[in-house]
């Protein structure tokens, strides 16, 4: 047995609470190379004769890749508090893993165990439950639908008459959206993530000018306000991006700096090196990456925590916004960010707070800080396997499962699973225009743990390459759209709304993979029933041994995908052939 | 080389910021596996010609266990933010470790990299800068002193007639601490920690009657006002200690339930099952452990939050405590504690917040909850080596290394190294009444980083097994006083205060260990000297090549504690003799 390999350490993804009765628990072994794993645990306090009383359960191995396996077990211990260790074995070995070392024989003192102290229910990670059950589409409103012709900005452009530069204007705004509501309600998503819509200086917005204005080329707070009841009134969330770690150039405090250098009444709103600020040839004050118009707030000086404070609360309770999306999230410290969730809950304890994070994000997702970060780990998984065709079908399944272990159950089930964004080429192009692979893309997204995103367009098969290529006008010529895609997205997402082991409420795990023919079988499942999917991602036809991923115990149903629907119909063949860059799905009732 | 063995995760231990422009990187590697390790590191956003600029620098191995290779680097990234991942080599291989994974050759996109998003100062764990230059003293109060008869307890019995019991008392009072403080100053020690004074039942008083008051028996207000500013006076700290997982069973809000049950206002303040609460034959409500007399508080309920942190604000704004003891602190929820610590440092900011926790408490130290907490873990290595000679010497060394690398610099600059308590057994006992082994504990204790605590009459040799043995009263008849052993505490005390190398302001590092004849050689060093310690663990006298622990490019001084001095002699010898149980302590300019 590798002890060298061998991981485990509260709290984080190893030890956490999963609600206010239960712990879930997580050890790391080398791969393949432990039989089984048994978790000792018991209740500090409960001796009996000078022993202390402990109970064991067997821990299930939930994920296994090249290099790691990983066993999970739930437990609800009585009175909320554990001591717990593991008992290892493999067919040579056995031995004792716990806080103080790994031991030959079963450590009698229990001050040798690991400790989860208390299951406190305000530590335990809490997330909306409504985001569990939503599926978001991201709109860039400068670029959804023109519905207002006379608030276009200076030198706007006809509607998708050209490209996309980093500096024209197609006249984007609320109305445009509100037109297109049905579309939406149409297409089946449940939440909307709009980019910024404050004022600002450029076409994406991220340069706030006034974080308590509304772009004027947007439309008024009335139009905004219309917009979110019209959303709601069709059960669809509305998230605004707050673009906290650094203002625009235009906001007044910078200019004021700028104006009255040290004597500005905002001198201590920034992180400025000396006087005179200057911003040619180089800044001389802390900036979001070197960008001279974007100056980071510096959100340790309460006068400008107040403000934040205060935006985050205002666009809540006045126009009741369901949700705040964080740009540059992990730049801004984690002081801030603990003070605004208390800020944003209080107002609306259901609101969705969403760090921009493209890395590990453990230290945002202890409860304390974010409901769930813009999950890029499953995004370059996802990308790098079925549209790139980077990887492996191996290593693919390794980083989806090392996606599923590196955080919380809990925290896992509202990840924003993203496959495409604002900020990275649209999937098509990423796919090389490859439409099948997209669609793989929409399946496994669709069908995986977390709250998928849709980036607008994407769904009626609009390409574009890195920004500002992906942020082209939303296609509404009906001839120009990708129907077929449209209806396939469609489908996947009523599939997704109505099944709960499609959706969101199952288990997910892999059955097979095999980079020679380059494939994934992966399943959903709950007690009742299990989804198998499987995706050819080679471009030759695979035929497949039914017995080896379907269960011979009960009948099984092939789903079949249509234009706009789903035929289900009995499988009764031997073995499961799927073409080039295709997939098939089957459900099965669980054996008992 | 070992792959599965290589680990690291920001933040944590692995990766967090020293100050407030300093970075420490942590890796871990398997034991000896890997012989050069460099950090590769550079902004994200410094780019020529569409190549990430990156730096290298070696990493150092600061701690090498039977398992694990410890590797450590301090970086001060110009913009305070990095992107960062390792180059490992040994004799065959070379490899990269990012967050995305190990390959063969130098990941080109930086989204691999692991990422120190923001260095924000308020993110940093920030400690009391006195804490680390003090040597604590633990009092329990009911058995330091009796200074004033006139208040003593019903059935208070003469000072040390007789054994410690759960519930004789004795009469020990503030004046009693007064009546001595002198005596602490010719010991030395700068802070005092006071288990609790506040009004209880028990002679421990852990259960808590009134969190506002006093407890009579030790004085009033005014005498405890006085005691604060004499020890203050004297350049003494003083740490209460707060019982707030739980209250006793005469604690007003707990008696008003007990007698108005559901109609009680107090009902929320406590975690109660059902109705009648009854004590008999078994709580039914929360308890510490299983104690019907010590019901756990509710510390969700926001009206005890609020007694709660009143309390803690009152002691300190009142009367000037300069640091909190945190009963039990790991089974109260860290919301809580992050108001905790909001509530104290706003009043005194270099207030020390210590938390009572037996285990690895990393989720509790992370800057936004306690300076510190009682280092078990500490105590443990040196209590099996020392005292009771259950563990070789290699393992003690691993456990220390552990200690060493299982938290950030800056916490084990503070971290409260305790060696017993009123909770454990005296040294002495522990060390089965020899003397030798005792000053072996002290010597290890008081020249090792962090910040050490005495626990009373330890100094002159008391004795005294699991509470309530541990809880005698103080031995002042200065016949029955091991006279050697307190001057051998204070001289190194002494040492502690004026060396900054043998105190806190030096690195630690192992020099050589021996399983075989059972002894340790470590060094505290500075850019300057170096203070070379040999403990002999063994009963047999040992003889150690000089070459091997101290080096020849620089003349050696060895230091020699006598009664209440140290000698300093050159030593010229070629071999270093020690005797059983013995140690040789000797200083050392740096070469350069």
């Amino acid at each position: 047995m590798l002890k060298e390999a061998i991981y485990h350490r509260p709290k984080n993804n190893f030890a956490y609470a999963y609600d206010k009765e239960t712990l879930h628990i997580l050890l790391q072994t080398k791969s393949k190379d432990v039989k089984t794993v048994e978790l000792i645990y018991g209740d500090p306090y409960q001796w009996e004769n000078d022993t202390w009383q402990t109970e064991t359960i067997t821990m299930e191995r939930t994920g296994s890749t090249s290099h790691y396996d990983y066993w999970f077990v739930a437990v609800k211990p009585e009175f909320r508090r554990m001591r717990y260790g593991f008992r290892l074995a493999d067919h040579e070995e056995v031995c004792y893993y716990t806080e103080k070392g790994i031991f030959a024989s079963k450590p009698l003192d229990i001050a040798n165990y690991f400790c989860f102290p208390y299951l406190n229910p305000v530590d335990v990670f809490q997330s909306p439950e409504w985001v569990k059950d939503t599926v978001w589409y991201q709109i860039f409103p400068e670029r959804f639908g023109n519905g207002d012709p006379s608030i276009n900005p200076k030198d706007t452009l006809p509607w998708g008459s050209t490209s996309p530069t980093p500096s024209n204007f197609f006249g984007g705004d609320f109305q445009g959206v509100i037109d297109h509501l049905d579309y939406l309600v149409d297409l089946g998503i449940s939440g909307i993530y709009f980019t910024p819509i404050f004022k600002a200086h450029s076409n994406h917005k991220y340069d706030t000018i006034d974080y308590m204005e509304i772009d004027p080329q947007f439309g008024d707070k009335e139009t905004f306000r219309r917009m979110i009841q019209e959303c709601h009134k069709r059960g669809i969330r509305v998230m605004l991006d707050a673009v906290f770690n650094h203002s625009g150039f235009y906001f007044q405090p910078f200019q004021d700096v700028l104006h009255n250098q040290e004597h500005s009444k905002y001198r201590d709103w920034f992180h400025l090196w000396e006087f005179p600020v200057v911003t040619e040839p180089k800044p001389n004050y802390d900036t979001f990456a070197f960008v001279a118009s974007m100056p980071k707030l510096n959100t340790e000086n309460p006068e400008v925590r107040e403000y934040l404070l205060n935006v985050a609360r205002y666009w809540v309770e006045e126009f009741d916004i369901d949700g705040w999306r964080l740009d540059v999230a992990n730049e801004v410290d984690h002081a801030f960010w603990r003070d605004f969730r208390r800020t944003v809950k209080a107002v609306k304890p259901d609101a969705y707070i969403l760090g921009e994070i493209w890395h590990d994000s453990m230290p945002w997702l202890q409860g304390d800080q974010f409901d769930a970060v813009m999950n890029y780990p499953f995004t370059n998984g996802a990308i790098n396997f079925f549209a790139k065709e980077e990887i492996q079908a191996k290593d693919f399944q390794d980083s989806i499962i090392d996606v599923q272990h590196m955080y919380p159950k809990n925290v896992n089930e509202v990840a924003f699973n993203l496959l495409d964004s604002h900020d990275t080429p649209r999937i098509l192009s990423l796919a090389n225009g490859n439409h099948d692979r997209v669609k793989l893309l929409y399946l496994f997204q669709l069908s995986y743990i977390g709250s998928p995103c849709i980036y607008y367009g994407d769904e009626i098969g609009m390409d574009g390459g890195q920004d500002p290529g992906c942020r082209a006008c939303m296609e509404w010529a009906i001839e120009k759209q990708d129907q077929e895609m449209f209806h396939f997205v469609k489908t996947l997402i009523s599939l997704r709304n109505q099944d709960p082991v499609f959706g969101n409420h199952a288990e997910f795990r892999f059955i097979h993979t095999d980079d020679q023919e380059n494939y994934v079988v992966y399943e959903k499942y709950n007690a009742e029933k299990r989804i198998v999917f499987v995706l050819n991602n080679g471009t030759n036809p695979i035929s497949l041994d039914k017995d080896k991923i379907l269960s011979s115990h009960s009948s099984i149903t092939e789903w079949i995908i249509e234009q706009s629907s789903v035929q289900r119909k009995s499988f009764e063949e031997n073995r499961v052939e799927v073409q080039g860059t295709g997939f098939r799905i089957f459900e099965q009732e669980k054996s008992s």
